[in-house]
């Protein structure tokens, strides 16, 4: 692992566990891209990067990270996590630009039952901020 | 990457690029675990990992690898699929034994869409098999 990769991940660390939202914003990229486990469709909006990742780390109970894999600027780390009553799995794929930020990431989460039921958590809390959601998903 | 570890990766490439289900058979140990994208509870037969993985190699269309990640005897592969006309993304999280053997796979997909499709293909086909299917998933 390089030293920026290394830099990065022991702050990601840092703001998974303290849920530090303000240095969540300083390592994220203006030109960030997600792409949600819940569709396909990428966001290319740093200010609604922040928003679901900031709210996907609240969502989720008993947060771990287990194992984690480099190379070179790019990151996965599986971590596993609760939702409610479901438990699910996840993996974090991660791009950093040379200036050591996050320019993309990528979710992945198992099961169906743990999938649907963060994009419901998600959903609702998309619409509590008045921020228009997509079609509606099958229920959990 | 480890010796061990390249080897099984150039293997399993090319089983899956020729559909070489007895190299399969070869390069799964007796002990496999399959904990698959669907449903959260693993699956520990061989007979039933071997059935479920030739499976999605078939169900998967336009099928590519890549960023891989290696760590010890742990592999990180992100791919990219069809299924019908959906779309999907994927890892594989591999975890070889001391032989060289795949001993654990975890696999995720992402969207929601892309996901059911898979479940939704896979169930047909454990149902052609006269193998009994789990509860029903909710539409794609």
């Amino acid at each position: 692992m390089n030293n920026k990769t290394k830099e990065f991940l022991e702050k990601w660390h840092r703001i998974v566990l303290e849920k530090d939202m303000d240095m969540l914003r300083e390592i994220v990229a203006d030109d960030v891209t997600l792409y949600s486990p819940v569709v396909f469709k990428p966001k290319k909006s740093k200010d609604e990067t922040l928003f679901v990742l900031s709210n996907v780390i609240q969502v989720f109970e008993n947060f771990a990270y287990h194992r984690e894999f480099a190379d070179g600027n790019n990151l996965a780390l599986e971590f596993s996590a609760n939702i409610g009553e479901k438990s699910c799995k996840g993996i974090d794929l991660i791009e950093i630009n040379d200036s050591g930020k996050l320019v993309n990431i990528e979710v992945f989460i198992r099961p169906v039952q743990g999938l649907l039921a963060l994009g419901e958590a998600m959903n609702k809390r998309f619409e509590e901020a008045g921020i228009p959601v997509g079609k509606k998903l099958p229920s959990a």
